[in-house]
C-alpha cells in the first residue's frame, strides 16, 4: 500500500518537464515575467470594507452608533485608500506599463482612489432610492432591513455602482473583477460599463446578465433570467469581431419592467417608458412607451385521463 | 513613487466627513444605534451543523460509526442549541424589543430553538423521500451517495426544510438569511415560507425560484430555471404594494413535473396532479391533471448552403 | 435572561436519542461505519493547484518568470501527485472495496494521478483554443488576460476539462465534485462525462447545463441559461428508471452558436455545422447545418396611451 | 492496515463512561454547570489592540499618520470598549454571581472597562519613561525604534502596566491571564498585584520573577533570572497556608540594579537607594543605599595541563 | 526600484544547485525519502483536546454541564483515537520499519492509543493532587479556578504526565514533543521519562529543567530555575557518550522543596524526605531527610555614601 | 443589563481625544508619518521556510525525496528572494532614507537577500557540526532525527546563524526580530552579533543569554541558564551609555563547558580552552585552558530529627 517512490522519481520529471515545454509551446496561457495582476483577495477584500461604508452596521461591525461611526468610517477610508492605490496601480502598471514606462503609476493610482472614495456619498443617494424601489416592488419584502441585510440584487447592484465608478475613471480590470465577484455570489452578471439609473431593482435574479453598453432608466425593475444582450456584433474588414464599446445592447427608459427569463437584444432596440416586457419574450426591436409585450398562450396537448401510474415517464416519452 | 501623505491628511478627512454627513442625511442605509442583527458566520456555520446532523458522515466529520454517533450528535446538539439560541434572541430582539421591551428574549429564543432540534428527526424522513426521489428521477445518478455528497438541488432543499421550520415558529431573519445562503451556492431561490410536500426533486437548479406562497405537493420535480413566480400583486388603496403573505403564487399538486425555464405564475394557478410542463413554457392559468403542456414546434428559417466562412457573424446579423 | 440549564440537561438529551434512533429507523441518510469520501476542501484546493499550473502566474502565485517556473511547476506535481493520489484511493475504495478486498487501491490511485498530470500538457493545447474562442466570440473582451483573469465562463470549462480526464480515468465522485464545485461558482453545470471539442466558449454562463451524454464539436459557442438536456428516459421492464451512460443528450456538430436560454434536447437531436439556434427557442428536433432556428415574432399587446401613473401594477394585473 | 472498528465501538466507550464518573469522583478539576470564564483568545487580542493604541505605529497596523491616528485609535478604543466590557463582565459573574445574583455585572463591567480606556493615556507616559531608561541602560540599543519594536522586557512591562489597572480596578482572571500571556511569550513572570515606578527596565528577561507584594521605585534595573520573591509564608492557627495579599516580597528603591539570576526575598527586605546586587546572589535581608553586594570569587580547582582529548568528559567525572 | 529580474534568474538557480548539492555532500540534515515524521500541528491539537477532556470546561469548550459533558467527551475521545492511532503509527514507522517491515505499525499504535486514554482517568486522579498542592502552596492563589486557568505551572506537569504515559508505552519522538511543546509556552522543560509522584508543584517555573532519569516522590515542590540535572556520563571504551537510560539525574523524596535557581545534580544524589534546599544552590551530594540547607549569607562590600548621580555606572565599574 | 450607550457616545471621545493629544505630547511612543517597519509574520514565515531549507524533509513539507527536492527548494528560495528582499528594503528604507533619499533601497536589499541565499549552503555544514555535537554531547538523545525535529537548542542556534550572517550584511531590525522569534520559542536570548564557532551545543537552554560581542570559539557546551554578559559600561564625557559593537563581552576558546546558571562577564574575561565552568558560579576574571571552576561545597544546617509535619512551612520561616 505504500507509494511507488520510483513512479514519483521518474514520471513527476517528465510530467513538469513537458509542463515547462508547454509553457514556451503555447505561451498564451502563461503570465511569466510580467507586472503582477491585482489580488483577488485584495479586491474582495476591498468591496467588502465598501460595503461596511455604504451600509453602516448592516455589515461585519455591529454596534455603530452615532458615536464611533465617524472613528470607524474615517479608518475605514484610511485603510481602503491604501490597499485601494496599491491594486488600481498594479492594474495600471501592467497594461500600460510597456507603453509608459516612467509614469509614476503609484501617483495616478492614488488621484484614482481617492477619487472614488470622494464619489462614494453619492453612491449612496443613489442606492439608497434603489432600497427604496426594492421594498415598493417586492411583496415579500418585510422591511428595509432585510432587503439591505439578506436581497442579493441589492448586492449585485451596489457593488456594480462602486465598480461602475471606477470603470469611468479606467481603471482595468478591477470593475469586472468587482462585478465577477458579485456574479459569483448572485448569478447576477452586470457589466461595470452599463449605465443604470436609480430606483433600480432585480427580485431574485440568478442568470440575470446586464451588457455593456445597456442604458437603462430610472426605477427600472427586472426579474431573474432576464438579458440585456447583444443582437451582432461588428466586424473589421478583415472578418475579425470589432473589440471596444459601440453600443451594441438594448436601452431601458423609466419605470420599465422586464418579467423572469425575458431576452432583450441589441444596441437600437429601446424599450419606452412605463413598457412590461413579459416572461419568456424574445424582443429585438423596439417597443413603444406604455406598451406590454406577452407570450402567446401555450397550445395546451392533453393526454386521456386514463394515464397509468408511471405518467410521468410516458409524457416524457411522447409528448415532450 | 511615494504616496503623497497631504492627500490623505486633507482630503481623507473631508471624504470621512462627507460620508458621515450623509448618514444624518440618508439615514436609510444605516444601521446604527440599533440591536444587533444575527451574525451571517454563525448562521452559515448552524447551517453547516444542521447538515451534519442531518447526514451524519457525508459532512466534516468523516469516520462516524455506530459506537461514536451519539458523542458526536449529542454534542453538536448541545453547541447548537446554545448558538441557535443566541442568534434566534438577536433576531427577535431586533425586530421586537421597541414594542415590547420587557420580553425575555432570550428565554423565547430558547424555547424556539429546542423546538427546531426537536423537529429534526423529523425532517429526517421527509429527507430521504427527497433523496429517494432524487435517485429514481436522475438516470446520471450512480448511488445515494453520490446524491446527498454532491447534488447541490438536495443541499437547497435540505437547508430550505429547515428554515421553513424556523419561518414556521415565528423567526425573523433567519430563515431568509439560510435560503439566501443556499440561493448564493446553489442558484436556487426557495423562499423559506413556501410548502413542499416530501419527494421532491430539483434537477441542476441553477435559476429555480420558488415563492413564498407556494403550495407544492408530494414528489414533484423541477429542472433548472424553473420560476414559480406572482402574476400580480395587491395593492392598497392608497396605490402602494400590499406586503404580506396572501396567496399569490401557484399551486403545483403532487407528481407534477416541470421542465426547464418553464414559468408558472399566479396564486390562483393550480397544475393538476400529473401534469408536465415543458420546458420554456409560460403559464398564468391552471392546468388540469394528467395534461402535458409544451411550446410550439419552432419555425425554422433556413439560410442557403452558400454561406461563408464566417457563418456565425452573418446569421446573427440578418436573421436573429 | 440565562439560559434555562434544566431545558438543556433533560430535552436535548432526547432530541439527540430520536436523532439517533432515526439513524436506525431512516439509514439511508447515514454514512456510518463506511470507508470516508473525498475531502471536499482537499478537492478545491487540487483544483486551485491544477489552475496555477495550467495557467501559471495568473492565480494565487504571481512574479513567476522562466527562471522560477520549473521550480514552481514541479514542486506543485510533487505535492498534487500525493493528494490526488490520495483522494482518488479513497474514491476507489469507498465504492469498490466490498466486492474487491484485496486490491492495492492506493497503488490503482497513483497510476490514475499519474495519468492525470501527464495529460495535463495536452489539456493545456485545448484550453489555449478556448481562450482564442472566448477573445473572438466576444466583443467586450478587453485582452487574452481579462479572459484567463475574470471570465467565469473559461473557469468552469478549465474545470471540466480535467474533470473529463478524471471521469475517463474511471475516478469515482471526484469528476462530479470538481465540477459542481464550478456550478457553485460559475452557474455553469457541465457533466464530467460530457464529450467537449476545443474552442469552446461560453459567454455570461450562469444557467448553463451540459448533460452527462452530450457530443460537442469545435469552436461551438454557448449563452447564458443554454440547456442542453435529456428529452426522455428509458426505463427497465420494471418501470424504474434506468441508470447508466446511454445516449440521451444532444449532438452538437462544429461552429455551432445556441443564444441564451435555449433549450435543446433528446439524444437522437443532432445540431449541424454552423447552426444557429436563437434565444429562448425549444429544441427536440434535428437541425441541418447551416441553419437559423428562431422563436416567431412576439404578439404585442399594446395598452392605450392613457395608462394612469401606477402603470407597472395595472399592467401586471389586466395582460400578464 | 485498518483501523479494528470493534475496539471503538466497545473500549471508547468505556473510556467515556469511566471518565465521566471521574467527572463525579474527583470534580476539583471541572469546570460544569459554571457562568462561563472569560476567553483566552479574546484576552490576548484585547493586549494585543491595546500595544496599538499605546504605541501606535508600532504594531498590526503600518502607515499611520497625523490624518489617520484618530480615526484609528477612536475606532480600537470603540472596539475594545465593548470586548472588554464582556470579558470582564464574564469574570465578575464568575466569581460573584452566586454570592451577588442581582447585581448588573454588565453594567459594572462596562464601569471597570471605561476607567481603564481612559487610564491609558497616563500609562503611556510612564512607558515613555520606561523606553528612555532601557535605551539609557542598553549599549546595544540601536534606537528607540528597535526596542519598542523588538525588546521583550519593554512588552512585558507594558503589558504589566495594564494589568496592573485592572487588578486595582478589582478585575479577576483577566489581570492575571494578560501577564500569563506575557510570561509565555518573554519568560517573564510579573504579578499584576506588584506596584512598580516609571523607568523600569528588564534586560533579556527569561526567568525573572516578580512578586504580588513587591514594591519597586522608579528606574530600577533588573537583569534576567532575577527573583523578587516571598521568603516565608504566613499560615492560619490551623497550619493552612494564609492566603491574601500581606507583604512577603520585597521592596527595591530607586535606582537599585539587579543582576542576573539574583535572588531577593522577603516583605521586610528593603534594598536601598542606587544599591547594585550582583549576579547570583542570594538576599534575604535589607541591603542599605549605595551599597553593592557580589558573590565571593570563586575558589579555582586547576587541573594538570595534560589533560587527554576527552577533557570535557573527564573533567566532568572528577571534578564537578 | 524594481527588482532585477536577471539576478532572479541566474543567481537563484545557482543558489539552488549548491542547495540540492549540499543535501547530498552533508546528509546528516535531510529527511529525504523517509517515513514522515509526527506532524507537530497534529500534536500541538492532540495536547489541546487531552486537556479538554482532563479539565473539561476550562479550556476552548466553555458552557459544559452534567447534561451535555458526555456527549462532548465521547465525542473527543473518538477523535483523539482516530488521530493518536494516525501519529504513533509514523513515529513507529518512522523508526521501526526497517528493521521491521511487516509489522502492521497502525494496529499497534491503535492498542496504544486506547491504551493512553484508558489512562486518563487515573491521570486526573494524579492531577487533582497536583492542583490541591498548587492551591496549599501558594498564597497568591485566588482559588482552584485560578490555578487550572492560569498556572503555566500546571500546564507544563499537566503535559508531563500524559507525555509519560506514551513514553512508557514506548511510543517515540510523540512524548518529546508534547513536552518540547510545554517547555516552548511555559519554559518548563521536564524529560517524559522523569518519575513524578502526585502533589507535585511548580511555582512561575521558568528554566526548571527535569532529567530523565529523575525520580520525585509525593508533594514535592519547585520553584523557578531548579535543574535536576546530571553530573557526569557515562562513555564508551571508544571514549563516546553512552546513550541510554542509565540513572544519572537526582531523586528527590516525599515532601522534599527547592528554591529558586537551586541546582541538584547526579544520579546518586537522594534529597531525603522533607529536606528544604535554599535558593541558588548547587548541590552534588545527598541530603538527609529533614533538613535545609542554604548558601552562605553574603559579603557585603559597601560603598561610600558619597556616591556621584551616576551610581550605577560607577559600580558596575569598579565593584562588580 | 444593556449596555450604557449614552456612556459610550460621550466618555469614548473623550478618551480617544485624550490618546491623540498624547501622541503629540510624548511622541517617543509614536511611529506615524513613517516608513514601515519590516512585518513580524513576513519574519516570522522567511525564517520558517528558511528552515525547509536548511533541514528538509524536517518541517512544514514531509514527503520530499531526491526526486522533489530540486522543485521544493528551487521553488522556496525564489519565494525567499522577493520576500526578504521586501522585508530588506522596508528595514533599510527606515533606518536610512532621511540621510540618503536617493538610494535605490530595492536594488540594495535585492543583493543583501541573494547573498544570504548564497550562504545558506555553507550555514548548512556549521549546522551539521552543531548536530553532530548535540548527539555527542546529551546522553538522552536517541538520534540525530530526535534532535533536529524537537531540540530547541538546536532551533536558537540555526536562528542565531541565519540572524548573524544578515547582521554581517548590516541589515537593521530584521536580524534581531529573528533572535527574538527564538528567545520567545526557546527562552534562549543569542545577539545575532555574536561570534559562535560551529559544534556549537546548547543543552534544554531556557534562560541562556549570549551578548554581542561575545566571541565563542568551536565545540563548546553550554546549560540552561548561563549567561556571557558585559561586566561594566564605557560612557561618554558628559556620562552618557556609550552605544556601539566595543568588547564589551567574554570570549570562551574552543571546548569550554559552562554548566548551568553560570554567569561570565567581561570583554576582557577569556575561558581558555577546555576549561569548565561550573553550575551557578559567577565569573569576572579569565580562566586558564584546562581548567575546572565550582563553587564551594554548600554549608549545611541541619534541622532537627523530629520536626513536625508541617515542616517546609517550618523550615522557610527559620532558616531560609
Amino acid at each position: 500500500m505504500a507509494t511507488d517512490l520510483r513512479v514519483k522519481e521518474t514520471e513527476l520529471q517528465t510530467v513538469t518537464e513537458q509542463l515547462v515545454d508547454s509553457y514556451t509551446a503555447c505561451s498564451r496561457l502563461n503570465h511569466l515575467g510580467h507586472e503582477p495582476l491585482p489580488s483577488r483577495e485584495a479586491v474582495a477584500e476591498i468591496i467588502s470594507d465598501l460595503q461596511e461604508i455604504l451600509y453602516p452596521g448592516y455589515g461585519k461591525r455591529q454596534n455603530l452608533h452615532i458615536g464611533n461611526i465617524t472613528f470607524y468610517v474615517g479608518s475605514l477610508v484610511d485603510s481602503l485608500h491604501d490597499r485601494l492605490t496599491e491594486q488600481v496601480a498594479r492594474a495600471l502598471r501592467h497594461d500600460l506599463k510597456a507603453e509608459s514606462p516612467h509614469t509614476d503609476f503609484h501617483a495616478l493610482a492614488q488621484k484614482k482612489a481617492v477619487e472614488l472614495l470622494r464619489r462614494l456619498a453619492d453612491v449612496r443617494l443613489t442606492l439608497e432610492r434603489d432600497v427604496e424601489a426594492a421594498f415598493r416592488g417586492d411583496p415579500a419584502a418585510k422591511s428595509h432591513h432585510e432587503i439591505i441585510f439578506c436581497y442579493p440584487g441589492l448586492e449585485a447592484i451596489t457593488i456594480y455602482r462602486v465598480a461602475h465608478q471606477l470603470h469611468a475613471l479606467g481603471v482595468p480590470y478591477i470593475p469586472r473583477m468587482m462585478t465577477e465577484h458579485a456574479h459569483a455570489k448572485t448569478g447576477i452578471d452586470i457589466h461595470p460599463g452599463a449605465h443604470i439609473g436609480p430606483g433600480f431593482f432585480i427580485d431574485h435574479g440568478t442568470g440575470v446578465v446586464i451588457g455593456e453598453t445597456c442604458d437603462i432608466g430610472e426605477c427600472v425593475k427586472l426579474y431573474q433570467g432576464v438579458t440585456l444582450g447583444a443582437l451582432s456584433f461588428e466586424r473589421t474588414d478583415g472578418g475579425e469581431l470589432l473589440h471596444g464599446s459601440y453600443k451594441r445592447h438594448p436601452t431601458l427608459k423609466d419605470n420599465v419592467v422586464v418579467y423572469a427569463n425575458a431576452t432583450i437584444l441589441g444596441g437600437l432596440t429601446t424599450i419606452g417608458e412605463r413598457a412590461v416586457i413579459g416572461s419568456n419574450t424574445w424582443i429585438t426591436e423596439s417597443v413603444p412607451p406604455d406598451t406590454t409585450v406577452v407570450l402567446e398562450k401555450p397550445k395546451l396537448r392533453v393526454k386521456g385521463s386514463k394515464a397509468p401510474a408511471h405518467t410521468e415517464a410516458e409524457a416524457s416519452m411522447y409528448f415532450i
